[in-house]
């Protein structure tokens, strides 16, 4: 059995979540034999990263490899499954995505699973995957074992999960990491209307993220809407009269606090 | 004129916000002389902690404190002035609230101000005040002076903001703060529904903290709403079919970011 560092790897995709990964397991010393995008651009600068080769056209895909990791838009994915794993049945297919469930390739590929970090990606900005919990399913027990030990070489947070879990870490991530970043994104643009500069927010979404380490989320809630003191809540609503949108936000979000 | 460790401080209030910042005040070296809190049990654990005296009754309170800090709800602040400021007409006020204006004291007071900061607190948590932005106003110069000493000694953030601003810094903080931690608590829900842990949200949650010290909030923005992606934006509002209030949210948050 070959060890991680021995696979022959081909990532498919060059987006925020392949490039971050690729990097990791490039720097783990891990073998990325070629890198594919549809964009020759995002092609070149992860292959040059990486010190590989690329294509654009997946087709030129190499056909030997141990294992794709395939890791494109959820749309384009479904496109292109025939064309990735067409000429390379006997290779292991793994895709990277949190909503798509493993039996996508069933029919397809004959060892086939999913391998999902599951963390906020983007180009610009390097994360320490030791922490990045990985989710892992395989249609094979041995791909699993597999699977594992690639994962385990870059992260200490590996663990399997069922195509349905996946389906509600990928939603409570939508919560917890994009819901999250459009309240600060919000935030932002309040400020920036009022000629406030966002980095006096900083220190309170730090504390904020850190608290619900100690206590759970519920305990955590402080402001206006858990007391639902009406004349703090009245008054804000007065100060968005100007974006009807965040006005609306402000309200069933205060609801919900108070309800929960 | 007396440096800030050789005021006479009453701190009106003993909730989470009076409750650390009475720490911070007293491990920084200040002097509370007494603490009031219509609750005995509040009172007297913080005044405990502080190593100083307490009173439940308004009335009772000292008469010859250099500086009276006010931190009661909001709704309880507006009835109780007249009888927090009654006989002691010379002294400094101060409330710590982000959406009450200044001239809440106007006509009550002579040398009244306004000590904000800007965090959130609760009691079994101490925060780092080195950190915490505060916000000051004041109805006199060498008032504002004073309360620049003093919030100096125990933070590095220290600005002036008028009420409109500090108005707008408190909404803004509601969204950075309350409704991010909502976020965190609908995903612990979830969670929770489907047995899996909270704790494997926390690096995610880090992660889209520490991102916003690097990128703007809207640059760092990822997930399916920024993309549209309605295939995943349809399944997740299916997943969500038996939460019809979190369903509502979801709908809404995801056309926000779609439209910022």
């Amino acid at each position: 059995m070959k060890r991680p560092e021995e696979l022959d790897i081909v990532l498919v995709g060059a987006g925020n979540l392949a490039t971050n990964l690729g990097k990791a397991l490039h720097q783990a010393g891990c073998r990325i034999s070629q890198v594919y995008s549809r964009t020759e651009e995002s092609a070149r600068t992860l292959a040059e990263t990486l010190k590989t080769a690329y294509t654009t056209s997946l087709p030129a895909l190499k056909n030997d490899a141990d294992i794709y990791i395939v890791s494109l838009k959820d749309s384009a994915l479904a496109e292109r499954l025939t064309e990735i794993v067409s000429g390379r049945e006997q290779s292991l297919f793994v895709h990277t995505a949190g909503s798509i469930p493993l039996n996508i390739w069933e029919g397809r590929a004959d060892h086939y699973g999913v391998f999902y970090p599951m963390q906020t990606f983007s180009k610009q900005r390097e994360v320490l995957f030791r922490e990045i919990p990985f989710f892992l399913e395989a249609n094979q027990k041995k791909d699993l074992d597999l699977l594992k030990r690639l994962a385990g070489i870059i992260s200490g947070n590996v663990y399997e999960a069922t195509s349905e879990q996946r389906s509600y870490l990928h939603l409570s991530a939508v919560f917890a990491c994009n819901f999250t970043n459009h309240m600060y994104a919000l935030c932002e643009k309040l400020l920036k209307e009022h000629n406030l500069p966002f980095e006096v927010m900083l220190p309170l979404i730090d504390e904020t993220a850190r608290k619900v380490h100690q206590l759970s989320p519920a305990q955590a809630q402080t402001g206006p809407a858990i007391r639902y003191d009406s004349n703090i809540i009245d008054k804000q609503l007065e100060l968005l009269s100007c974006n009807p949108q965040m006005r609306e936000l402000y309200e069933i979000i205060s609801k919900s606090i108070h309800n929960l």
